[in-house]
């Protein structure tokens, strides 16, 4: 059931020993949402924890921070930017049908919880959290602040992606304004700047292993088990280079392909007007407009064909 | 002289015939800011037309247009972004010591006009425009609201370097409510993630050039002429790559050096505490605290031990 701030509001404040579940292959906007959910239930003298499938990247260490966490028998359960229970990864069968509240932005949201806040306009779950927060009147810590603008600089490509909105900027206003002492230039260094010497080669290299097809239109960057061995980096050290497929003028839609046990993880790109959502759910996957993924299993080539042809439906 | 909003519309209001100067080496804020300036006049029945000692890059067509310029003898000289006459290449010599009026956000602006409009606390000096016109209480055309939406973007780094304020925020959110008809991810995607192949290959050549010192605290990238030979690039093509000299988490300042007909052209970045204006200033350059440059003569290894000198005595 879809519900307002004003419920949402009832419920987190009656709330009790809650688990806060994320998404798998966590970025900075599920890990923002997290820690500021639990720092704002500290704030109401609610005990709860952030539950992710995955370790929490390690350049989001200022974000959950190294206090440990309560033992408690959770009594409530909380999704954060987890727009279907599949996300939650080795979660899913403990909790993924027990979620009572789920604080969303995704448009594909499969609305599995019980109550799911849902604001589809939303830059990132963490502008839907700073709106809620706002409406309940609270006023946020420093490190809630950074949480949730992490959350909403990671998802919209530091306001650069269509998802940015009128609201998404007068948001970083207020908090700017309110937060002065918040080093949010840092911030944005550490999530957009800093690059490993091993990241930048692997950009370059990666690069180096752009294909393209109708046109120029589709632009691919399969990367196979083999080529990780070669390049000597695991799955999850590829994460967040899905845009360097939408790089050429021309480029309508990027699909960055990883090979994971069973099967292909191919993250989608749209450069403006594609809606690769709706590409990505003829292929059992979904997303966002401008970016969104599907896994399919078979031989790489057949599914290189498949995607091809999705596209072409698409374009 | 230094002048505020209300002299600063005094004398547009009544102005005619109008050069407006940009600075060499144009980039997306002193182009933006040049046009911007060109369609407020236009709006307000006054002939101008805008120039550079350089061609206007191809990536800004969208705002430079393609209209003849009206021939007139200039009544009203007019600077935009330009911090030091010398900046403006061909024409100091016409227009240096003639300017009226300098619409600025360099905090090293060298009160080089009649009247300067100085707003150092500005993202980009479209951002003074833009609030110009606001207090001069102009409908803006869309064409100029691109422009002034390109220089604020490119000059923050798409709102993510330390110049970005409160006010920057609050300016974009204006632009995107009361301009829904501007595709602001197109100008986005132009701006900053489209590159040529070429371009894509130059970066990770340059990647490869790396050189670090003071403990990788700083990180230099040397360009001579040899190797812009070697790469079949200009010196112009080499605009936009400083930036790569602070992707290190440990940099602190990053220099990207360019040789040039006569000497080196050192632009350097700052990652975060460092004012690198000021030590550009030691070295007869100036710009804002995180980007500023320099130029210097003599022999490359000479230059680098001054810079490393430099760079030293400020950590």
């Amino acid at each position: 059931m879809y519900i307002g701030f004003s419920e949402a509001e009832t419920f987190i404040r009656n709330c009790k020993d809650a688990v806060i579940i994320t998404h798998r292959n966590p970025d900075g906007d599920c890990t923002g949402a997290g820690f500021a959910m639990k720092e704002i239930l500290k704030q109401l003298g609610i005990r709860s924890r952030v539950v992710c499938h995955d370790v929490f990247p390690k350049r989001y260490d200022f974000l959950t921070g190294d206090a440990e966490d309560e033992d408690f028998e959770p009594q409530t359960i909380i999704a954060v930017d987890v727009a279907d229970k599949k996300l939650m990864g080795k979660y899913e069968e403990i909790y993924g049908d027990k979620v009572q509240l789920c604080i969303d932005h995704h448009v594909s949201n499969r609305n599995y919880a019980e109550k799911t806040l849902l604001r589809a306009d939303a830059a990132a779950a963490c502008e839907v959290i700073y709106d809620l927060a706002k409406f309940m009147g609270l006023k946020l810590t420093k490190h809630c602040i950074e949480c949730l603008y992490t959350g909403i600089a990671t998802d919209s490509g530091c306001f650069r992606f269509a998802c940015t909105t009128p609201h998404t900027h007068e948001v970083a206003a207020e908090m700017m304004r309110e937060y002065s002492d918040i080093n949010f230039t840092k911030i944005n260094r550490n999530m957009f700047d800093v690059k490993s010497a091993g990241r930048i080669r692997l950009e370059s290299r990666l690069n180096d292993m752009i294909e393209t097809y109708i046109y120029g239109k589709l632009c691919i960057i399969a990367v196979t088990k083999d080529i990780m061995e070669e390049l000597g980096v695991s799955e999850d050290e590829l994460e967040g280079f899905a845009p360097l497929t939408i790089q050429y003028e021309n480029a309508e839609v990027g699909i960055f392909i990883r090979q994971r046990a069973d099967d292909y993880k191919c993250s989608f790109r749209s450069a403006d007007k594609v809606n690769v959502s709706e590409i990505c759910e003829t292929l059992g996957g979904g997303g966002h407009e401008k970016a969104a993924g599907c896994n399919l299993s078979g031989d790489l080539e057949d599914i290189k064909k498949q995607l091809i042809a999705a596209v072409c439906r698409a374009l």
